[in-house]
């Protein structure tokens, strides 16, 4: 364990929630199971990353939207697949003041079913696709596993994207700028990566297919942060989402979405980068960039107070979100260690002396090191920090990707893999049955194929000896 | 009637219904009553709003937070005023997946009760306070009124804020915040506004005082677009919301909370400034500040197409949200008439003429005058348009705010005022029994007294006679 990384990886669940509690995160004793309050650092950190995203998507032609929370019955009902994947896990409303309702209301655990009925009657010619839209907002599922704060909740907060072509190609088409748009937020946030694309028994309920971006979790399971959805007609056909093609027939779109878990996504945030001592904040979300600690000394308060007011006047100048934290309740020591806790890329610490020659002393949060510098330099000196905490960061989560991966040719060699939390690849013939097999065997699920690249088998089914035709990512999972 | 707003005063409902469907607003086919879906040229100026009081928010630090839209019956119930205020009109959810739950859960009608508990938790000393935190959420109240798209839904869109204090006081001072922010994003907006307080019977449930801010309506009903409320220690006793004071005490705090509908601000900034011609934006909120319609001449399309594109780089380059329509679908004139239903500010118009002469012929939407400028001054002459545009429309607001004011002295009077479908300054005793004797007599509502000053009374209450106490402001509502 390098990089003072000890506990997460030898505790991660007491790790997680001692920094979700003390960098005030989230707080997961609201009065109802499965129910969480975002508290303000935490708001901060998931606004950032959904604005990002939301920016993105805007930028390729995406029409930000807000749909009703609530979706009747028989609306819901319309895709048969996707009903039956969702029916067991959703919130009914069926009263309203002292009345019954005449047909009872659901709470969205996606949008489709919202969506496709606006779509239908938005939709007439050719001329109006492809139609693009997104929405970040809350979906419901009454989850029966064990809940889990930012990783599984009853609430949980996304942005969802649903768009509407003229053919399966421009919806492929499609499904490559979801991708491209969510990468892009991934790799800002400094987060290492599998895009796999989802067997069938585990697609989108109403799918052609499913891709899924997996992150490693310091506890072995991996985290799903994001999907990308072919629907190809499926719902356009339930819902008929119908248009006047160029030679006047009626033609059926077709249609995508995906969805990025803001909560998931938060998650791996705080597990790739944090350390002992807390969050480790990439500095393009961290809600203050750089926080100064004045360092106290009997006599020179003035000087070192006026200094640090000069010192945050030029950062915030520059641009940078600062905190001075000027309060007298608590020590600098205590300061360092709550501001740590916070994840605040940069400390600049500030005290007679660096007042009196006109410099800053700068730490960086991810590996501690101490770097004095002169206030002329100031700004082109945090700027490079931030640089470098940014891509030092990001090194270090693809690298611990690269580590957990790791390859098997026998479900014993596969059971060792799972059992020391690794993320493992293993020749496999493309049936369920032999999924399924694994699942029971190792206790590790199949998660797909590499999406990007056809991977070549090296070999038969690790379970059933036929003709491998994947390479299939097998691990623990949330 | 000036400036081309025959419709909206002749016929606000029909003018209205138009300007949310073409101007691609809020669509409210979703099929259930009350619901409506925000689309995607309406989300994006709300968002635009809303964001504007977020950054307010925080920069008097409000913590952005959210907090889950589930709130269990025994916590809902803990405050006997304000469940006596919404009970008859919260949805509530009873059952999920197959299951009926242990105990029934209602949707947020507003966030009180959510907040509460979890402040509980978060306040133990004086150094805790002030606590402030805000949320853009949607909240739920089954309106049994009718509906009407932005002016009253079933669900809303708003922004809410909760603050406690260690006294009265403090909170009174916070009450000044709320009001200076709220001022703010409707000065931005170029609204015009009475700030009163309510009468005791219309307070909010729960509350010491409700103050308000009213706008004009078109049709006459005035429109709350936001509220401020000093709970004192009412909901802090409720929730056993104590801290410990300087001397080892307990004490309970006070708090205040206020809450701006997103919905109704924004149907008060298309009710303003709208025209004939469809929405008139402001500049600070317009999705598209300028559009760009190149006006086609057979032999010089690549000059216009190099010029349009020039012109578009410039814009943005100086910060302006800029849309390029160059599509070949509408003719320039069926551009016009969309881009003003959109209500941009500025259209840019570029034929070869413009091109050759290095000059660019801008169009304002409120007033419709043309100017010809000159490519160097383009960006000068944009922000200076944009400027003239938002203190045009700002005046416009305000003249006819005070136009709509008007006296009464008797209830002949009055009613001949309101038929005239204006807000009434009238002397009232203070007594309950009296406003509801000129709601019963005019169909008029007291909606309170101004907040900012005292106005003296001019003689005796226009319903019992007795001595005047205040200036109560009487109208029809939405």
């Amino acid at each position: 364990m390098t990089d003072n990384q000890t506990e997460k990886f030898e505790n991660f669940s007491e790790w997680f929630d001692k920094v979700l509690l003390e960098a005030e995160i989230v707080d997961d004793r609201y009065p109802v199971k499965g129910f969480s309050v975002y508290r303000g650092w935490g708001y901060s950190i998931v606004k950032r990353i959904y604005q990002m995203l939301e920016e993105k998507l805007e930028a390729t032609d995406h029409q930000p939207m807000q749909f009703p929370v609530v979706i009747p019955e028989d609306t819901f009902q319309k895709e048969e697949d996707h009903i039956e994947g969702f029916s067991t896990e959703v919130f009914w409303i069926t009263h309203a003041g002292e009345n019954e309702l005449d047909r009872r209301l659901l709470l969205r655990p996606t949008s489709e079913t919202a969506i496709y009925p606006m779509f239908k009657i938005w939709i007439r010619s050719h001329a109006d696709l492809p139609l693009r839209m997104h929405q970040t907002c809350n979906v419901y599922r009454y989850e029966t596993k064990a809940t889990r704060p930012l990783f599984r909740g009853r609430e949980f907060l996304w942005n969802e994207a649903h768009t509407a072509h003229v053919d399966f190609e421009d919806a492929e088409r499609q499904v490559n700028v979801g991708v491209e748009a969510y990468r892009s937020v991934y790799d800002a946030l400094g987060l290492s990566y599998l895009i796999l694309k989802r067997p069938d028994f585990d697609k989108f309920a109403g799918a052609v297919y499913s891709l899924a971006f997996d992150t490693w979790n310091p506890d072995g399971k991996v985290n799903q942060i994001g999907t990308v959805h072919q629907l190809g007609e499926n719902f356009a056909k339930a819902f008929e989402l119908t248009y006047e093609d160029d030679d006047g027939n009626r033609a059926h779109a077709s249609t995508t979405c995906y969805g990025m878990g803001m909560g998931r996504t938060l998650a791996a945030t705080i597990a790739h980068h944090g350390d002992d001592n807390g969050l480790v904040l990439p500095p393009v979300v961290a809600p203050r960039q750089v926080v100064i600690v004045p360092i106290p000394f009997k006599g020179k308060e003035d000087l070192v107070s006026q200094y640090s007011n000069e010192v945050k006047a030029i950062l915030i100048d520059a641009g940078f979100r600062v905190a001075l934290d000027d309060g007298d309740r608590l020590r600098p020591g205590e300061k360092y260690y709550k501001w740590e806790m916070f994840g605040v890329p940069i400390r600049a610490e500030l005290g007679p002396r660096e007042a009196n020659a006109r410099a800053v002393t700068l730490v960086r949060r991810d590996t501690k090191e101490k770097k004095k510098v002169q206030l002329d330099d100031l700004v082109e000196e945090v700027t490079a920090m931030a640089a470098e905490i940014q891509a030092n960061i990001t090194a270090r989560s693809r690298e611990r990707l690269e580590g957990e991966l790791a390859d098997a040719s026998s479900l014993e060699e596969l059971k060792n893999r799972m059992d020391e939390r690794r993320i493992v690849r293993v020749n496999w013939c493309g049936d369920p049955s032999c999924a399924f097999e694994i699942k029971d065997q190792v206790a590790g699920e199949v998660r797909g194929t590499l999406w990007e690249r056809h991977e070549k088998p090296t070999g038969d089914c690790l379970v059933c000896g036929d003709g491998g035709k994947y390479i299939a990512y097998v691990s623990r999972t949330y």
